[in-house]
């Protein structure tokens, strides 16, 4: 991959002033824990799709302050003594990460993240960790929205022109397609990721021609295995599905099938419909029919539910930016810290209950019923609790109303979070994009259909452990004093 | 500028099938003429503000299909014949490039950017172009709506973290400080572009110390000349304004001030003018407050109407993100080819009358009133009309309500478009961001306050010239038949 950029400084100045801080008080090799998670489930969706992790591991792996970097923190920052420029010269990631693989199906409020680090090397990679975290799995969880209300259609990524910027165009191409989607149109993201590219033609092309028809023709000579036809530059039934019958048919007597028309204008659903009469009628079966004009997964909804005749969907705008909900409020929050050699969990208060973290390091197991194969809850417990590790008898309970609960006992406890840095070192086998795919599919067979339905779903229960929530409590209880 | 990535292959796939195509057909060279423009003003704004044009200088001069690139394409696409591939080897930009300078005050359907290129090329960088060109001046746009309601506060770019990708976070920050904002808190952009960078410390610093005022006293003292406090990680009156002017009076003993407090929770209309009386009271009026909390311009003009007492903002996720519009839909669209050595002009019809484009090759205006020395209109006229820019009488009639006219002759018209790249070569020079700054703060002098305002701006007259009206009508005329 031709990532080159050194992105040690994409980062908050507050985490250099931090690191500058603890480094000035000889704190900045304690330990410290971060959780990464996000709060509040975007689109109004039941689950979101966890992806990043790929591009966080790069990140981590090549975190380097470079001559650049430190000429320009030398000159900035007068305020910085030299001897910390060259501890920085000297840094690297040598601490432990654990995440949860990419195509997780994930919920608010479970550790997606944990880093445990020497706090100068955590602080660092707050900002980097959260805007790479919090933008694919945005996309991801779009893009499985999308997937839901057309499983069987191809679905194609075709955002570039309006992502928010060059990053967001291929890091999203990649989030969509890990969550369902069959291609991108950006190039760049096919060549870095191995992504199916797919593409037809603009306006641009019929209008450098004398006439629809011979731009059709022309277009069907040079690319005769891959001929899909932009249908509305000028009038869609009455110009643009006859000239592409033609065409077609043209291509039928050199022994080649044309692949699709596209409709990019105009009322998807009615011409659609026409548009599979015609081409129905004229002995074309096999053409099919691409759409485009700022989708997002409710049109598909609705246009698939109005009978639209449409085989696949380029989705834009909507997808790449998450139009509707372009943030997830991930964040990263200090759960316990190095004093006299140990851990001690240590809270953030607020105001807002939801706001309130939960401390102490911990581990998220998802609990599948033995007897129904389904997932029934995800369960946070602290770290070294053996009851759930162990499949003994767990008290699955509501943390905000701890009255409704219940006991489980035949389940299996998958760990969510996975080793992935050890000592700096990196432990885990990154898998392939295509693994992620498949591995994404199986997570979706792990739910109720109440909880991944668009729609009003179902809340799925994210549980603490007894003794996860006692800590909260009396941390909680020891602020208030 | 360490921007290393090959960028070339970022584009839409269809973009090379039709280079191939027309390279298949020998009118790969036959120039072709785009317009890029937008039809829409992003969050019921009046106005837009230019960005973008930088960093697409630095993409046009690096296009190049290295060997990463031409391996990808023989790979993927057995369809292209291997000359082509030899074609792409020695493809540079050779066209022409007319753009309004970064900063410019803009307004829908009159072209930002006009190539002149060889069709091959031009399409090439359409995808790119937009990309680049829609993002900064989507988030510049929405920065200058912040300014506006905040003229004389601190105005803080704080939103990597919840940015799309990393690109979105340095080139967002850039397009912020263009059009308004004073610094970022992106180390990266501060680095690359010589925005300034301003940070605090993080709740993360409180609850890695036993106390909250061992924290702020370990901050102050090993940043003594740049202590702004975070006040709210237990309790913002009780407990963080206490320890906060305790640290600003350890700091007076020692010769320094304390810059100022960070509300990031809560009322902060409230906080902040219970914090100023605090403050005050204490004998510390030079302390400022920074507030911070998923602000936008609704927000803060909000807080400020409730007499919040608040000196800097730090806004985030909503401007890094357009929060309430996350894309500007730029388009790119043929006005003019090449036939038999000349350029005609072409259109594209649509069922929306919105999106028929406008032909021919055209030059843009500002007409500037000599009395008062405000700016009444934009005017589109075709190249070589010379009425426009001799400063003779002409006409300025809606275009679609063309009865709607009058007539202006004391005027100084000043032309948008300049050229940027000629015959492939770089002809402007780029100006430096503060020069781009001041540039857009004389361009907002140049406009009636109406056209300005936040909430429902009066519509700014965007005309055509009586010959660019008439062209127009008489394709759809042609085309209609």
């Amino acid at each position: 991959m031709s990532m080159d950029a050194n992105l040690t400084l994409h980062t908050d100045k507050y985490q250099i002033n931090m690191m500058y801080a603890h480094w000035g008080h000889g704190t900045h090799l304690h330990r410290a824990v971060f959780d990464v998670y996000f709060r509040k489930l975007p689109f109004g969706n039941g689950f979101a799709v966890c992806a990043g992790l790929e591009r966080i591991v790069d990140y981590v792996r090549n975190l380097r302050f470079g001559e650049e970097e430190l000429a320009y923190l030398a000159e900035q920052e007068e305020a910085y003594a030299p001897d910390f420029l060259e501890a920085l010269r000297q840094f690297k990631f040598t601490g432990d990460i654990y995440a949860v693989p990419e195509g997780t199906v994930v919920f608010p409020g479970e550790p997606l993240i944990r880093v445990e680090a020497a706090v100068m090397e955590a602080q660092l990679i707050e900002t980097a960790v959260l805007n790479f975290l919090n933008y694919q799995t945005l996309i991801a969880t779009k893009a499985a929205r999308t997937k839901q209300v057309a499983p069987n259609d191809m679905l194609l990524e075709f955002g570039t022109r309006r992502a928010q910027e060059a990053d967001a165009a291929i890091w999203g191409a990649r989030a969509a397609y890990l969550a369902g989607f069959d291609a991108t149109s950006n190039l760049r993201a096919g060549m870095l990721f191995g992504i199916p590219t797919k593409g037809t033609h603009a306006h641009a092309w019929v209008q450098s021609h004398d006439s629809e028809a011979n731009a059709f023709e022309r277009y069907a000579a040079a690319l005769p295995d891959q001929v899909t036809l932009l249908v509305d530059t000028y009038d869609t039934l009455k110009s643009g599905l006859p000239n592409a019958i033609r065409t077609a048919r043209w291509l039928e007597a050199r022994g080649k099938r044309m692949q699709a028309i596209r409709l990019d204008s105009g009322d998807l659903a009615y011409l659609s419909i026409k548009a599979r009469e015609m081409l129905d009628a004229a002995g074309l079966p096999y053409v099919k029919i691409v759409a485009s004009n700022d989708l997002d997964e409710h049109i598909i909804f609705n246009l698939k539910a109005q009978g639209a005749r449409i085989d696949a969907w380029g989705v834009g705008t909507q997808l790449i930016t998450a139009g509707d909900q372009p943030a997830l409020g991930g964040v990263y929050k200090l759960v316990a810290r190095e004093k006299d050699g140990d851990f001690v969990p240590v809270i953030k208060i607020s105001g807002n209950p939801e706001k309130v973290t939960t401390p102490g390091v911990k581990d998220v197991y998802r609990i599948v019923n033995q007897q129904t194969g389904k997932a029934e809850a995800d369960y946070i417990a602290l770290k070294g609790e053996t009851d759930v590790s162990q499949g003994e008898r767990i008290k699955l309970f509501d943390p905000v109303h701890p009255y409704i609960h219940k006991y489980v006992e035949d389940y299996e406890a998958l760990p969510l979070l996975q080793p992935i840095f050890q000592g700096g070192a990196l432990v885990y086998k990154l898998p392939t994009l295509a693994q992620i795919r498949e591995y994404h599919r199986e997570q979706l067979a792990l739910f109720w259909p109440e909880y991944l339905r668009k729609l009003n779903p179902e809340s799925y229960p994210v549980d603490l452990s007894t003794a996860a929530w006692e800590l909260k409590m009396s941390l909680i209880e020891q602020h208030r004093k």
